[in-house]
């Protein structure tokens, strides 16, 4: 096998400033295809000829949707493996899969359960993983959020990001993003529920560098006051519905409305993220279709960009991602 | 958003013109298609670096082959989105799917079941919605089989449509497209089937334009008379095959044959066309695979250029179709 | 219909030039894909603007993403068709169903059960079959391994091939293709299962053209004498699972190890050979994982190339396979 490929694994991987291009790239490629002009060749043939597998474990339509229109955009064929096509290490150990199918294909879009799958799937492929949700880390959904706060407020640096809700995949990689981005997290949820802990010590790193601080909480009203963006995401994960009930009862008083904007202190410009498929009870209607608020829907198309940008990072670029 | 896309919905939105340009494309399409000959770059590269996505709630292999080819023919990636892969308002409202998908695609070719999907769909889409089959219309297969007829007759004026069969979606569109073409069309539906009457009313809109008529039958010898072409699709739809026996006695004597067309005096070079797939009891083998009778085949194929033209006219000129 | 397209049925319909002109083709495009070069443009716009079906009864993911690799390679678009998206012959007849396809996409690539499904898509198609593993044969593999055998040992004339296993579509072709290479070809099979009467018979017909011998053997040991390639594959099918233990018992003795490989005497230099997916009772570790023996990693990459060579010959040169 030749030299070791770098992978898209999460938020810690990254410096500062790779994220920062990443996020600039995302913005960039954002641009270039709204202008409705031919990408360059450059993007265009990058991958002409080649394919672009997506091995997905668990359903996912909007990585599905985006993965696949960042790879057609560089000219590539996206390849979708789903739970039916393939069953990581079900049928065949992860070492053989990861070694064929990497033969193959320049490059793996990987949706799996348990994070120890991303990180065979790297140990054994000879081309770059792409992160695209595993059960501890959703990378490009953080590269998509911090572009699409750098979109709407035009800047990152002295913002402040409240995450109301789970401690889940979403906001792991969402709170190393902001703090790389000189962004404030108040992280809070309900009393029981603790954010994992290598977050938290990853997180102490980066602050020693950018300043910006991630503060615990369980009171909502206390982690909106000054926010300047206010975030969620379902509470309750595919697979885990039977759970739903209990879920409900412990996350009451959860739901970002206006009300707690208000009432907590959030800043008056404040604006809503939620990574979809929203549900009723994480967000009052009047927030979640309110234009001038929710940046939900240009958020997800920005899941598009961001996947360009991985591509041009990991795959086109090798890993060089400050080129 | 930007400002609203025109949608291919069902024949009662196009004028006589537009299906006639539609038709005329399709037709223009395979035999540019058929010369061997590489396409033009403003159809090959229409599309290019852009998906076009399939969303499908239902199986529909022809739809589905046609459209692929169709969106690969204009230099995009069909992406298919099967039952498994998104269900249209179940894990997500239809406003959330319809904004979030037509974020990142060209095009949406969308197969469900009530036709209240396809206008919600369209309400809320930022892309062109091609219906591509809904419980009430089906605008592809009406294009192809005008385009089929106008194939075999080198011409439409003045012909005669003899349908023996159910009153659906096939046909729904068919009479207005038949109408719209100058061909007079007879529905022939067992007792107790009527035609839907929206479009019974919309067809009398039409022959006022056309001049060609539409005839209501309950007895196929009445129908064929001085017919031209005698059509027919399934009478048990996907999910329906527990009402099967209870259909095939409604709809006994109604299989279409030579002693059928015989004995009610169709036009001596009648043709036969079936949407396909096909079962035996509709139309006896005898005309099904009667190669200078039944143009089943060469429909089947012109579904290709149906969707080809379809693109050209929706997406590429953005529903200007007499461009 | 135009004139019948050339199929790729088994490696009986082939001559030794045509199998020999297909393995050079397949090492002439590793040699290619892998230089990072662009394909010239005689390769990547072959098949521009056109689809490539598969058309899959059975799950098969290195055949499909073989597949699907080689079609891209060639400037068209895999449409992978499913069980669940087709089903040959249940929801339509096969003529029906290879009419209509065939006449959309430019060539099918079929992975089907019985053999008699690719006859009879063979039969009706408008365009080129390309058979993708039926109960019977498995070209495809058979022209990847004669290429993988070339690759490791510099040349096939001379050489000789023990399987060990089970008497199936895999060696029924690589056996044929062994010979027609000028390998000797030893099969060794448990006691109460023989190689099919029909292949015994196209060995014979091919030995007295390259003078390569087959020979049949119930004892391992027997069979690996002087061999120079080892071969196995699974020894319990997809959807055979409830046979699994007896099988097991059947096949006592047949795991191939370094044990075996001394004590029967192979070549020093041997290497093993499987196509995938492997189960652990087929091989041992300390072969299947000995990066100096065992070229299954090699060996499942070819299948890419050997897909592209099939369209090549196919396809893009129309059967002619010594232009």
């Amino acid at each position: 096998m030749p030299s070791k490929p770098r992978h898209l694994i999460s938020m810690l991987e990254l410096s500062n400033d790779e994220l920062h291009s990443l996020v600039s790239r995302t913005l960039h490629f954002k641009a270039q295809f709204k202008s409705g002009k031919p990408a360059p060749e450059s993007v265009s043939k990058a991958l002409a000829g080649q394919t672009v597998s997506l091995v997905f474990n668990k359903r996912s339509t909007r990585t599905r949707i985006s993965s696949e229109g960042a790879a057609v955009y560089f000219g590539g064929h996206p390849m979708f493996l789903g739970r039916d096509d393939i069953q990581l290490g079900v049928n065949e150990s992860m070492y053989d899969t990861a070694r064929v199918i990497s033969s193959m294909t320049s490059c793996i879009f990987a949706r799996v359960g348990p994070h120890s799958d991303i990180q065979e799937l790297c140990q054994h492929s000879s081309v770059p993983i792409i992160n695209s949700l595993c059960d501890t880390y959703h990378p490009l959904q953080a590269i998509t959020d911090i572009a699409s706060i750098k979109e709407a407020f035009g800047k990152t640096q002295g913002l402040k990001v409240a995450w109301i809700g789970d401690a889940n995949n979403v906001i792991n990689d969402l709170a190393i993003a902001g703090l790389r981005s000189g962004i404030d997290v108040a992280v809070c949820t309900p009393k029981g529920i603790k954010l994992d802990a290598h977050i938290v010590s990853g997180a102490a790193e980066v602050s020693k560098q950018t300043g910006a601080v991630l503060t615990l909480h369980h009171d909502p009203l206390e982690a909106v006051k000054n926010a300047d963006i206010l975030v969620t995401d379902t509470w309750v994960s595919m697979g885990q519905e039977e759970e739903a009930k209990q879920k409900l009862k412990q996350f009451s008083g959860f739901q970002i409305s206006q009300k707690m904007a208000t009432d907590g202190g959030a800043n008056p410009g404040w604006k809503f993220m939620h990574c979809l498929p929203r549900h009723q009870e994480e967000v009052h209607d009047n927030v979640f279709y309110d234009e001038s608020r929710s940046i939900v829907f240009a958020e997800a198309e920005n899941r598009l960009y961001a996947a360009m940008a991985a591509i041009e990072g990991f795959v086109v670029n090798k890993g060089d991602l400050l080129k």
